[in-house]
């Protein structure tokens, strides 16, 4: 691997950027903004997509699928919603393309406009709720929990590989419910569910709280989210999931009949995690020689190397790897037997390394000798030497040791860079350093101010805010508790 | 379960329609041609998902994911893809809506129109190969073996639920290799995957074969396909896989430098089966009642009905039915109890036979004091009293004979509606019943002819097509072989 990234200090962004291609994640496609999620990449994708695939189904929801166009007349319907969404997206206007008549290709065919333009799904709140209408008559066809796991697009002007892409991969939750005290408990009951995913898949610690005003979803009236710090000290939003109230219900029209006979306004949620995610694994844990994955998520768990100069050499190592291999596989633990003759056994291992491979295991003659392996592991770059009648508890034991020690690195490094700031003065200096804790008066005006004169956003209020009256490091009027800021993502 | 459908005599196509929405499979959405796959279909079509995705890794290939947009300029760089894919595709020429000044909604802001319009994926070779350019260079990055699930849209100017949508999901597998011989081998390989698939998991027979030129994939200088026979004895075609021998490397210059080092155009296949094979599953088994679904693919496998008058009854029938469905599920078997009490047991009974459950056990106050149930099976709609003890295993063997069974009857069902003609007068008679093999000249002229005059297409030229001196049905000429003629969705 003679392919070196930069370091993040050196250059953070472009540290991401180069790992993110270089571990053969994605890339930028030909279509401004639309990346190719790479193989290696949707493995990692795919193993997240299961884990909350099984979470979702645990907690009753059921997956469907709905059109990838929006009639542009369904848009407008909800208020908020179209003023939040109408200026970023992708509008089919034709179906159909005809030969140049100078014959160098292909151009619009004029007779082929559609008489209502369609918008590519930038979410589907609309597209579902008009589905929901037919749906719910009564009382008995509730709760909908419905899944979808989809293709988005928001046509963005800055876009990055996973954190900000025209294109993007997610899937949205949309349930209806009879009661706003159960829509509002399946909200934070699947804000639970991402911060669960986040913290015990990705090893990432979040903190979980509620959006201002401003920085709501277009169309709800609460939005949760989970908020995660990443190793520049930014915020990355990991995950939201909003209460809709009855806007979409009074948009579509979707009422029910309750149990005592009364029609009513059905009461809404919605929520989404998106390949984001990927961004939020990559920039919370890697390292200057590449990914550092945590052992639930990695595609590859173990990676054997094979050292030998002789064919006989690797062919008694190969007959003890497969052995091995076999039982770490019945043991549900990944391995990739790395035997090629055309790389160098150093050449392999800096790739596991910048593919995040949580162990490593080299075996050579005279580990053959002596009955062991050596393990290094990922994250610290640690190496043992190991029996082998030992390695399966090694390795079971190293996965799940590196699961949590990853995540308690995060953690801590969180806890390092989190300050409180009760000066304006002292926010300013503090905000560039993490996240800080301070009282705001409440108003959109001081969010804004703080914004534009720091760059630092209210990330949310927390759930665990404690009472504690204050004064607005901006205004200066009195707040009951500290809000969490920082730049983000 | 009031909502009957009509009988398969009376009206096949209001049949097919009125079950796939009867069932809770899919519906119509608000946009034209675009359907809504309603939870249940959705769960059907996620276990051919997973066998078929277990399918592919097994073979060696990988998931990634390639954009939803295409460079209308991507679309003429082949020939042949072009004309066969610009007439019917949806073109995103704008990226941005405005207020409307009127203020009666959204309209299409005109300074947002793209410098080039992108087509919403009809399939993704273009986009694909061009990205295989850059990660292509010398033999050792050859087999490269990519799959991907995704949408795409062709705008059909007829559509129906599952068979014909403008949009629909599908995979499309895009395979690169070193020579030509081992592209065709793949191409071979992915068509008996799907063969396998659609008779093992499907329990639908199919024929395997070559397309007429006419009926080739358009950028293909081979297109294999399975043939399936449907109930009212027309084809449906389940899945194609396409030899596309180093036509896309040309059009997008992908080369590498083979062992000899030699610079060479690198061979090409792709491959896909889509939510089509749904309208295939549905229309192949099911009777007047509802679906009959094949065990393998049955979202639900038993369902079970309590039969009670008093809680106490149902108190005890609900201990045993837990014990029951612990047992079943431990061994696999995928079990729903279905205790409402906003429903009578006879209507349960038609809820599940509508749905294709493969097996219903009821169980009631008699049943308790001799310890046994009542189970029925789906497709006989047979029912044995069976004790207690013995429900595992004869749910487990039920199940094993099911699949064999749906299978043995549509292959009987086939054989039975397949006919040689040799005459065109015979012919003419003959295609109006079924499935008919025939000599055929090997024109398009005449393909063309019998296809105006009777509706009837090639099907496919079978790979085990016997030689067999003939004249042509049609023309007199001389031929060597029948090929398979057919009325076709």
């Amino acid at each position: 691997m003679a392919k070196a990234i930069p370091t993040r200090d050196e250059d953070y962004s472009l540290w991401y950027n180069e790992l993110v291609k270089k571990a053969g994640l994605a890339e930028n496609s030909q279509v401004r903004g639309c990346m190719v999620i790479k193989p290696y990449g949707f493995a990692i994708w795919e193993k997240m997509q299961q884990a909350l695939d099984q979470m979702f189904k645990d907690t009753g929801h059921e997956n469907a699928y709905f059109p990838l166009f929006i009639p542009k007349s369904f848009l407008s319907r909800e208020a908020d919603h179209v003023e939040g969404f109408a200026k970023e997206c992708a509008v089919v206007t034709h179906y159909r393309l005809k030969t140049d008549e100078s014959k160098k290709g292909v151009v619009v065919d004029p007779d082929a406009r559609l008489e209502e333009e369609l918008i590519i799904r930038p979410t589907s709140e609309t597209v579902i709720w008009d589905s929901y209408k037919n749906w719910i008559q009564s009382y008995r066809d509730l709760p909908l929990k419905i899944n979808q796991w989809a293709n988005v697009v928001r046509w963005e002007l800055r876009t990055r590989l996973f954190l900000r892409t025209a294109e993007f991969l997610w899937q949205e939750g949309h349930t209806a419910h009879a009661t706003k005290q159960e829509a509002i408990e399946e909200t934070e009951l699947m804000l639970g569910v991402y911060a669960d995913f986040v913290e015990n898949f990705m090893a990432v610690p979040v903190i979980k709280g509620v959006k201002t005003a401003s920085e709501r979803f277009a169309g709800a009236v609460d939005t949760f989210c989970i908020e995660a710090m990443m190793q520049d000290k930014k915020a990355l939003q990991a995950g939201t999931s909003h209460f809709l109230g009855q806007n979409f219900a009074k948009a579509f029209n979707v009422k029910f009949a309750s149990k005592e006979g009364k029609e009513e306004f059905v009461w809404g949620t919605s929520w989404g995690v998106s390949t984001r995610l990927m961004g939020a694994l990559i920039m919370a844990h890697s390292d200057d020689d590449g990914l550092v994955l945590p052992p639930k998520l990695a595609p590859i768990q173990v990676a054997v190397v094979p050292i030998y100069k002789t064919d006989e050499e690797l062919s008694k190592i190969t007959k003890v790897v497969n052995g091995l291999s076999s039982e770490l596989k019945a043991n549900g633990i990944s391995v990739k037997y790395d035997d090629r003759d055309t790389h160098k056994p150093g050449w392999k291992f800096a790739e596991y390394e910048l593919k995040g491979v949580p162990a490593r295991i080299a075996i050579g003659p005279r580990d053959l000798e002596n009955g062991t392996v050596e393990i290094a592991r990922r994250d610290t770059k640690e190496k043992s030497t190991i029996a082998l009648e030992n390695v399966l508890n090694h390795i079971t034991n190293l996965m799940e040791e590196m699961q949590t020690s990853i995540y308690d690195k995060a953690l801590d490094f969180r806890t390092e860079n989190t300050y409180q700031a009760d000066s304006y003065e002292e926010f300013k200096k503090l905000v560039e350093k993490g996240f800080v804790y301070a009282h705001w008066d409440g108003t959109d005006e001081t969010e804004e101010k703080i914004k534009e004169e720091t760059k630092a956003t209210i990330r949310c209020i927390p759930f665990d805010q404690k009472k504690e009256d204050g004064k607005c490091i901006f205004s200066g009027n009195p707040s009951t508790g500290r809000v969490l800021f920082a730049k983000a993502y």
